[in-house]
């Protein structure tokens, strides 16, 4: 019943390839990205794996916290590439002291309480899937030591309330986990970030997940109503609600805190029934400036597309897409209330005004409420889901490989874009001899698109994470320099500190802090994280 | 060329109808109230009000700032029904002993650090239009004065920047202000508070005023692309940005503020073209019951209507638009990009299904870009401008009059409405021996409506201020019992604080006293408003 996840690498154990399968791999790939893969190499078993004993003992009085060998191994690292490489290697010694598995909110204040008196940091971990540096133990000096904090065992749709599609979700429920349990209300909460298999809910709220909608409800700030959070000063909870004007947002101040003021325990998320209709169309484009001008247009109609993504001919190709060295733009509509070809057509009109061609048309379904995903849409979502085991795949091969992601105006999306070519091009050729980048825009706004890269260089051993580092930091470079966000929805965590430092007012990293000093006072909540308390 | 707006009451000075208009409209009154109005009496001049003099000499550093007594009269009261009969009644013994305006962000500046030191109390000022004491300058004991610094002289739309379709205006303009600086670019903010013609996009902001859109962009946080505010520790402004999930959102922390963390003195925002294609269509309800469910499934149908207001029978008979005992909602569609009539079509037959009837049918209409707003849509809207002009006359005849709303979910409104009724009937009975209570929906979300309740009952002359509070208490009770927000786009301001206190949480209260401590060690910033430094 219980399936196995990677203890080294992104998502299931039984989804790594064999060795010959990805030798296989390895040279098809060769054609693609213009450099000759290594190995395969293969990864440790979780016996060889190193890491250092635990500096403290579980205290008695929390019998949900280990220090069993495993458990750290699993709670050591997210799932960034630097993540991967270094699990892959078997180095685990940015492993936690301890582990804990709450299975109340009880629990939850228990473990602050002890740790602000055993002076231990405390990392809320949720599905481990942080490409940020977010969960790791690694933590600034003075702690006797670190907790991580597995929320997983609280996972109940407690309440559902379906004249208001709410329901009362706890913190720790993984998205297959709460949408089994919305379905059989004939609901869904329709967030799905690509981590959806593994990453809950607490840390979707926790780091302002980007979810499916391509417009209107793209965070999961959109979806959610109301937040309960333990706080080492007492219990946040704000009022469900639809929506007020009464003072700052209370929601918003937890959105994207990233454990560092609470323990997100629970939250009213507003969810919906499962959509009837769909309309999807693949609509092709010879030259990329077009492409993004009927995504802009798009954006700007009102029509606001469940789907609208852009994918450039490298990431098309990538993702065997197309492989004539068009452009796609992937458009959809769904809806539980009203069949869709008059959206559709009309923005298909404005794709054609742009340009762009859909020759097998669009696609209408309709689907009674019992059958699951299917056609193009299910396919395209299988695979946004299986791309980032990729990664294990591409680490074992001896390869370099990273998404990075932003938000930016439409004026300055021309030049962002033609700077992060030009740079991480650059760096790629100069750290690694050359490389592949891809871009997909995955949100599209009226102000602007979200664009996401992907880029691919070979590894050489023993400098990988110089080698990423300098990747990464001309890439952030970039965006900085476009007025670009430094994330739209990966988060801030450990590795973007620098220039979210950078990017953020001065008065509200002030104010964060201060908020930060009244509610956690010893300094316990994932220290390191978006702020030095 | 200047337009001078009335000292005591709403808007523009012209409005007060003579006496005799008055009279007659008394009359026509107390058929539909149930009681005789009295007087008319007459408002003061401006030579005969009452005020102290001010305690602070304007300093010689800030040469916008002045102790004219005209100015302080001017600046003393927002427009709650309690402001006006106050200034009805020639009280203005709570003038702030100062006004500034300032012409430029360093006056802002100078002014704030200059308040530090003389321990002066600053009452950021935009049009004045505040009906929850927001603006007034009752503060807290220890401040050697008051300063109203109000913004209007930055009334400039600096930037317009036409493909992210964004515009950096400064926070004093007011709407009809910036709007017209908008037009000719051809683009509009369609940011339509009913107090439109004299609040400022600063309040707006500030406040987080509910705006023209029934769905998606109902307040305007949905509208700012960011913020630059002065705070007493130097220049808040964050990225111009069409989303972003790096940390919690620093705008929404300025949404909301009330003028408590700094000025506001610009935003990038996100304007739009006209509308070029509309559609719109009141629909008939016999049963409340049916009206609300209809007003549900337009809100949860997916197709996002501009307008979706519910009158109820009595709102409707107020304002002319039935008198046969129907519920009226007004849906309304607009769009520059496209015809509306598959989503008008679609949304009747939602009404249809609950029981709606639609005499007239639908209006569609489509306009070139130079013509103004026509039609339906145009009575309406000059019809809700108008609307709070009714609160002079009221105030003239010893009439009590007040609104109030709130938000709440859907499952939670039956009993909240029935709640209001008989509280707020019973507190008017209890007080003023009877009353009108009338509600609409000013807002819709999937998953709740936005209430609005306005509310009338005779004086009892030198007991109006008691009797208003026991019937806003009674009213605000009642919000508060059945989980409802104390304001959907009202603001909290000074009236609301005793609610607003109940219904935040406590550690984000602490989070926002001690966020305030940093950005404003010496308490300056509209003290007593939203929560005690």
């Amino acid at each position: 019943m219980t399936r196995e996840a990677s203890f080294w690498g992104w998502g299931w154990a039984d989804k790594f390839p064999s060795r010959q399968v990805r030798q296989s791999f390895g040279g098809q790939l060769q054609a693609m990205l213009g450099f000759e893969p290594k190995g395969p190499f293969d990864p440790p078993t979780i016996d060889d794996v190193r890491l250092e004993p635990s500096r403290i003992a579980p205290p008695a009085s929390l019998p949900f916290v280990t220090d069993d060998r495993e458990e750290r191994v699993r709670h050591t690292y997210g799932r960034a590439f630097r993540d991967i490489l270094r699990g892959f290697a078997g180095d685990f010694s940015a492993a936690p002291d301890l582990v804990g598995h709450p299975t109340s909110e009880a629990d939850v204040v228990a473990a602050l309480d002890w740790a602000a008196d055993a002076r231990v940091a405390v990392i809320p971990y949720g599905g481990g899937t942080s490409v940020v540096g977010g969960i790791e133990a690694r933590v600034p000096a003075g702690y006797a030591g670190t907790l991580s904090l597995d929320l997983r065992r609280l996972d109940r749709v407690l309440e559902v309330e379906p004249t208001s599609l709410h329901a009362r979700i706890q913190a720790g429920a993984s998205g297959p986990v709460l949408e089994r349990q919305l379905a059989e209300h004939g609901l869904t909460l329709r967030c799905f970030p690509q981590s959806f298999e593994h990453s809950t809910l607490g840390g979707w709220i926790a780091t302002r997940a980007g979810g499916h909608f391509a417009t209107v409800y793209t965070h999961v700030d959109d979806l959610t109503a109301s937040v309960r959070a333990v706080t080492p000063r007492g219990v946040w909870e704000s009022r469900r609600l639809p929506g007020s004007g009464a003072g700052p947002s209370p929601d918003r101040m937890l959105l994207g805190s990233e454990g560092t003021l609470g323990v997100i325990t629970e939250a009213w998320m507003r969810v919906r029934p499962k959509p009837r209709f769909r309309a999807t169309a693949s609509v092709h484009f010879s030259e990329w400036s077009d492409a993004v001008s009927a995504a802009r247009a798009l954006a700007q109609s009102g029509l606001f597309p469940t789907n609208c993504r852009l994918l450039d001919r490298r990431e098309a190709a990538l993702n065997f897409v197309t492989t004539d060295g068009t452009h796609v733009l992937l458009v959809g509509f769904e809806s539980a209330d009203h069949p869709l070809q008059p959206w559709m057509e009309r923005a298909l009109e404005l794709c054609r005004d742009h340009g762009g061609r859909s020759p097998k048309g669009p696609t209408y379904a309709e689907r009674d409420e019992k059958s699951g995903d299917g056609g193009a849409a299910g396919a395209w979502k299988a695979a946004f889901v299986e791309a980032p085991y990729l990664m294990n795949v591409l680490v074992s091969l001896g390869i370099l490989v990273d998404t990075f992601e932003t938000a930016v105006t439409w004026d300055r999306f021309d030049a962002l874009h033609a700077d992060v070519v030009t740079s991480v091009r650059g760096a790629m050729q100069e750290v690694a001899g050359g490389g592949f980048l891809s871009c997909r825009f995955t949100h599209v706004y009226p102000d602007g698109p979200a664009p996401y890269f992907t880029w691919i260089a070979p590894a050489r051993a023993g400098s990988e994470i110089a080698q990423w580092d300098a990747i990464k930091s001309a890439a952030s470079e970039a965006l900085m320099r476009h007025g670009a966000t430094i994330t739209h929805h990966h988060a801030v965590g450990r590795f973007h500190r620098p220039w979210y430092d950078r990017q953020r007012p001065e008065p509200f990293a002030m104010a964060l802090r201060a908020a930060k000093r009244e509610l956690d006072p010893n300094a316990v909540l994932n220290p390191g994280v978006l702020f030095d308390p």
